[in-house]
């Protein structure tokens, strides 16, 4: 299995560092070359453009920013729909919309290669400890194949949800949704606990013992309770462009979604107050904005 | 030591049978006298008003369902602070501002009384099960002598948070105000999934087993996916009275919370909608009224 990556930022970079330490043979292309080196020190050949990636792979998995940049390498004459061998899979990590996904997966169909949705939960520091969970949707023959190298890539669980190429992305968005919620609930608390002379830091290692001693809580609440906003493992820019996605879906299926809603508008008003490089943790701030 | 204890409602009953059941001599007063007969089956004493029961005992647990039927027990002149003998302490266990503590605390310590917070975190299915979560706040020696009773009454964790005799019941605030967080986004994410033809029972397991495998998200998200809002273990219009609470806090220190806000409203909008006897996790059904 010859494995090509395209889309070597934050979290790209350490996903493909772990496929090719697992002793995977490794292709990479980036749009900005430079990040290409990482990888090529460590063994993986560098490709020219997207074309050259499908010529020398089987598997090609995508980690981009956004539905544009994934359309943008999948369409036209030198993507990936176009030129990708017969048979060869399309895995596709990004946070995208459903919509997305369908469309995609229907080209694939139609040029004889095939798509498979895997988006990921972690962040860069859980991709080099190999805390990572993978959600996929699509063929089940493609779900059971791929199973190992999600593993190698990072992947602590890969968790199925069936064949409807569009179920991983809905899933993510619900999990990138509940993780901005808990960010911007954990930031009123601990600004008011703050204010109320609240020892933030000891209120903070009891709740993450007891009633919310999950990752989320415990990782953000950290952050938020230090206000260590930078350098960003995410974004605020791309915190927004995902509650915009799950706003979209909302919209798709006809679903208020309020909180959402709010936190919209806070990513909004931070980004234009304090420039779109914090960590989407920032959000914790919104509060504080007026 | 003789142990008086006042408010068997929901929680407070499975509290008072675990002080019981581990041996403590127990006296109880409820404004409903029905009530008691549970305790009082299985070797309790009830006494027939306030007064009675503050010269029975040294110790006096309050767990009532407001700040304002705990001033109606504590002052006056057949309250606890006019009646409670010199020395005994009033351990408080319900949630209410920072603010009732603090006057309260002043006038049992002018009648030669104490007062100890100890709000706690805990459906009755856990006071039964003794793991609650005391967070408590006050005099140091009262702190450090009530903590076995405290592990008697159900407590699997009592937690200090120093002699600021508020501080227990604002780390309490923020602890229901971002259950209650939790709860919305919950709600708006599997609606947002349902609609978008998601099994949602499984991928409430996802979460549940990775990013937010903490207590809140599997109770809560069980009882939000399954739709299980009767009955209530803790009602919607206590619910809106913990979310006034946190406001009220939040004004008091000059906080914005604007997530709180929209609780507030969602859970307004419910009681108008659907009475106040859903419980209070049916907030996840806010997206859904309009």
């Amino acid at each position: 299995m010859k494995i090509g990556f395209i889309g070597l930022g934050n979290l790209g970079t350490p996903i493909a560092e772990n496929i090719l330490e697992k002793g995977n043979p490794l292709f990479v292309y980036n749009r900005t070359a430079a990040k290409t080196k990482a990888l090529t020190d460590k063994g993986a050949t560098a490709c020219a453009n997207v074309k050259e990636l499908t010529e020398a792979c089987d598997v090609i998995i995508t980690m981009v920013s956004d539905d544009k940049a994934l359309k943008s390498i999948s369409e036209g004459p030198d993507g990936l729909i176009q030129n990708m061998q017969p048979g060869s899979v399309h895995i596709s990590m990004s946070t995208i919309l459903p919509l997305t996904a369908e469309e995609l997966s229907k080209q694939h169909t139609q040029k004889g290669s095939h798509y498979l949705s895997a988006p990921v939960f972690g962040r860069p520091e859980a991709a080099r400890a190999s805390k990572l969970n993978f959600v996929i949707s699509g063929d089940a023959a493609h779900r059971q194949r791929f199973e190992q190298l999600l593993k190698d890539a990072g992947g602590a669980g890969v968790w199925e949800f069936g064949d409807d190429i569009t179920a991983a992305n809905t899933v993510k968005l619900c999990g990138n949704f509940m993780i901005a919620a808990a960010m911007e609930a954990i930031g009123e608390s601990v600004s008011m606990a703050a204010k109320s002379n609240i020892d933030t830091q000891k209120m903070w290692s009891f709740f993450t013992q007891t009633i919310f001693n999950s990752p989320i809580y415990t990782n953000y609440g950290n952050i938020i309770v230090n206000k260590q906003f930078t350098p960003p493992a995410f974004n605020m820019q791309l915190g927004l462009k995902d509650v915009n996605l799950v706003l979209s879906q909302a919209q798709q299926v006809q679903q208020n979604m309020p909180l959402a809603s709010l936190l919209q508008q806070h990513m909004q008003q931070l980004i234009e107050k304090k420039g779109p490089e914090l960590d989407w943790s920032a959000v914790s701030l919104a509060a504080d904005l007026k």
